[in-house]
């Protein structure tokens, strides 16, 4: 394989986040990006956009980041001993966006390359991310579209990729200590480097490319629902449930807070206003309670 | 030694909780605690007492639990693999309280027991608590009145055991992602097994007794000072901090979490309301910068 052209990488990160900035702004017709460019004391840096108090979205972020250094942090290699004393290269675009109305799912999305040379001059390299969808009242249509939508983007690259990557975002997107899933998954997949690289950073674009898609017509069709006070506690004490997963679980947080990321930036996917309440539990049959018994469990969206 | 009586840490663990509800039920005038029981599948239960939205109180909790098992968690072996197939016993008290008034700081309290045997029959155990305090407000008077308690607890166990487990609490309960302290700090202690059996247990149930001692008097001279949505802002924003350090740093949660804890008692810790505001900066010299400019650096509150 030839040398591997990062910049060829970073073009596309941040002409995606460029669009997605400019797509979100239209959506919300008031809020704009506010741009904060941040560099790394170790090596590399970013440009945060995030969102604020907007019409549609009361909080979101679309990040860049190209992080570089001489030695991955600690997360990166409990798993891989291998690259303890690499220097490494890792870039990506992350995507969390909260709306105002309770009806309107929360969204995340994530693409990123890594790449790491080892002191004899080899070269590790893969790619990851996907997207994943966190509905606070459910709708099957729009589970169903969120699915479609991803699959439509894998199918391409084989006919197992979408379950595959499906189930990895069913497995990855779940709280252990509430034996509950954060949301109705999508698509995650990591250490992709099983095609060429062409093929790869193809696969990584065409995840880049539909999350909008996916995203979008939900917002669109859900955005003006009416909603009470009562919805918007739900909605905040099941993003309760968002923190707790990001901040114990989340393996792109653990590594960003230790490898001296931006605090902020990373902390940008933290919902705006949370609740908890001990001991919560909707009332039985209600729409709250349908999150937990008919949306939440992993399952198959497209013969639903 | 004798064989230690675990009866005897619970009866005095059991003692504690009921004097310390019933004190805080006294203060808050209005709110009872609510009594949940709880049983481990793998062994042992807990009694969660929960107040909420009461007029000083607005969420809190004071949980006995007494956990044990067969085998030890992960979280408890990384650093200990010595006590990878033992047998062990777990149990404490274990309090946070959230008042609703901005002016009356957050208190975390734990004392804590822990006692494993080894295959050969080898037993193991120690001793682990202390209290710290989180103001939204500081008041150089109630951080020197928190700490002469704690001093004046640990002064009968030796003249250097103050200090050294106040520096212990302030690196403990410290948010290196903020280069931040939680709060103004207090006593940490674990693994107490240096001096003999019956003075450590002494010691514990010294920092028990004393825990009501050093809180109260700061909450009745707080708790009716008037404040505006203003400052629930803040005090909402700060309380993130206090998530933030909870599910990514503290061990005792982790610990619960990883060892089939009961999830509704382990994080009855986290705030009511917390507000993620990005990059969120307080006016400078407000009171609200002055918590971090003259409150949050670790120093000695004694001769301040």
């Amino acid at each position: 394989m030839n040398t591997i052209d990062i910049n060829l990488i970073k073009t596309y990160l941040i002409n995606l986040q460029n669009q997605i900035c400019h797509e979100f702004e239209t959506t919300d017709g008031k809020a704009t990006f506010q741009h904060d460019s941040w560099q790394r004391l170790d090596g590399g840096g970013g440009d945060t956009r995030v969102i604020t108090n907007g019409d549609v979205f009361e909080k979101g972020g679309v990040n860049f980041s190209h992080v570089h250094g001489e030695k991955l942090p600690i997360s990166a290699t409990t798993q891989r001993p291998e690259l303890a004393d690499c220097e490494f290269d890792a870039l990506g675009v992350s995507i969390v966006m909260h709306a105002d109305n309770p009806f309107v799912p929360t969204s995340h999305a994530n693409i990123r390359f890594f790449q790491a040379k080892n002191p004899s001059g080899e070269t590790i390299w893969w790619f990851g991310g996907g997207y994943d969808l966190t509905p606070y009242y459910g709708f099957k249509e729009d589970c169903k579209y969120w699915h479609q939508t991803a699959k439509n983007a894998c199918d391409p690259f084989g006919k197992e990729v979408y379950a595959s990557y499906k189930k990895w975002c069913d497995d990855y997107f779940y709280l252990k200590h509430r034996q509950e899933a954060r949301g109705i998954g999508g698509l995650f997949f990591d250490d992709l480097n099983q095609w060429n690289f062409q093929t790869c950073f193809a696969f990584m674009q065409a995840i880049g490319n539909s999350y909008l898609k996916a995203y979008l017509p939900i917002v669109e069709k859900r955005k003006a629902t009416p909603f009470t006070e009562t919805h918007k506690i739900f909605q905040r004490i099941r993003r309760g449930r968002y923190v707790e997963f990001n901040l114990v679980y989340d393996r792109g947080t653990l590594f960003g807070l230790q490898s001296g990321g931006r605090t902020e930036s990373i902390l940008m996917s933290l919902p705006p206003e949370v609740i908890w309440q001990y001991d919560y539990a909707p009332e039985p049959d209600s729409d709250e309670a349908k999150l937990l018994t008919d949306f939440l469990p992993a399952r198959d969206w497209l013969s639903a």
